[in-house]
């Protein structure tokens, strides 16, 4: 499948671009692919193209250790941040100067919490089955639900708090940059894997959910959601075992008053 | 303390840096350090100048979610990462062209390996002693040492092996560039916390530990270490726990044929 043929008229570069990444998830690959489909570029997602061979092929050569992978010509290189960092002033996505290391500042802190959701449901090893290590794995994710998301959160806040020259919409600078594509993906990765516990957020930390709204609403971000091209999350760095969220609450905690009060235990 | 005056003569940029770190321990900011020395930089330890509250007083600001945080001039920035890919070209501890995202992407894929050595002994909660998570770090600790260990060295090995243009010892081009200061510092911490583990795969990497050598024995970096900027493991990234380590061998196994054949268990 190559992405974006509608859009490429008024893309940012004509470079072509290559993405080795697994088949069926968003997983790490999905920043690329949202930061490719806001600068309207035409990539070539190599897997729907070529088969997944082409992705395993890279492995295991000395090459790289683990996909994503981009190729731009003869410049062939992984790890989600150094792609994002390399592919920033070709897609317009941080601004001309030293700014630039603060956008990607920020995206990484927001890989930071993307690697812990991960552990959430893996905290032992990545060689065993989630239903190996589901004890290790209900202690570590109810402490990410209650410490670790409300931290960065409460840190991103603050950053859009704090940046005047956007009005509070975007991490740096007055535009849109990788940043906030890859807090956006935090977001939406969170709320499908925790959606009780990362529901409960929103009124404390409004200018992050807003600012995952605004990135959802851009006309390109939102043909792409459309499309085919998007996949659902499933089984990748986020999932959703409603056992790992945060427990039902009771219909007295979310509509106060309603259905009677509590009854005492025996 | 300001580090590394004796050098600065040679130093290969006269621009001032200040690093803001956690006192007393080497930790996520001494790749960092690493660079300064090997460059003849003289930089300024802010923790050892000013106090560990000229730490503090960055965080919680919304600008920094953690140390270390470089400062140059105007420009303030945090994450590993990113404090390195800025420093790379001023310290010319990278080429000139695109190889520098190879640089990157290697040094990203040695810390990688170090935040799931941090995990080992807080496989569930930072905010948990590592005696509140024992029995998990155990489990988590026997993975990392026999499975991700080895799969990361031999990456690195083979990365090794494919770069003819430095005789197989550097990782990129002919020349030490960063990326050989995270896999050298990475091999000193998992030597120091995982000692037996680690020392029974020197037959098995030898281009790694070659490598980590040739690092510690060039005069800048070995007047560092033998110097007290350099501060000795304790409890960072990098601990030693002997329960996390392998178990003790049999001298049976050591020494073949010393201490005659292993009795029968009863």
């Amino acid at each position: 499948m190559t992405g974006n043929e509608s859009a490429s008229k008024k893309a940012r570069t004509d470079e072509k671009f290559q993405l080795f990444y697994w088949p069926g998830i968003p997983g790490r690959g999905e920043p690329i692919r949202l930061a490719f489909e806001e600068a309207g570029v035409d990539y070539e997602d190599v897997a729907y193209t070529k088969g997944v061979s082409a992705v395993t092929g890279l492995l295991g050569t000395g090459a790289h250790f683990a996909p994503p992978i981009l190729r731009n010509g003869d410049l062939e290189i992984s790890q989600l941040p150094n792609i994002m960092f390399y592919l920033g002033p070709k897609l317009k996505l941080v601004p001309d100067d030293d700014a630039r290391f603060k956008v990607n500042q920020l995206f990484l802190t927001a890989m930071d919490c993307q690697n812990e959701a991960h552990d959430t449901h893996h905290p032992i090893s990545t060689g065993l089955y989630y239903e190996d290590q589901k004890d290790a794995a209900l202690e570590r994710a109810k402490d990410f639900r209650e410490n670790r998301i409300p931290k960065f959160f409460k840190h991103f806040e603050a950053v859009l708090a704090a940046n005047k020259e956007s009005k509070h919409e975007w991490l740096v600078g007055d535009k849109l940059t990788y940043a906030d594509l890859g807090l956006t993906y935090l977001v939406e990765g969170l709320l499908f894997a925790f959606p009780r516990a990362v529901g409960e957020l929103y009124s404390k930390f409004p200018k992050v959910f807003a600012l995952h709204q605004r990135v959802k609403v851009r006309p390109r971000i939102k043909a792409y959601y459309e499309s085919d091209r998007r996949k659902e999350f499933s089984n990748c760095v986020y999932r959703h075992y409603p056992e790992l969220d945060a427990p039902e609450k009771d219909i007295d905690e979310v509509v106060p008053g309603k259905g009677g009060k509590k009854q005492p235990a025996d």
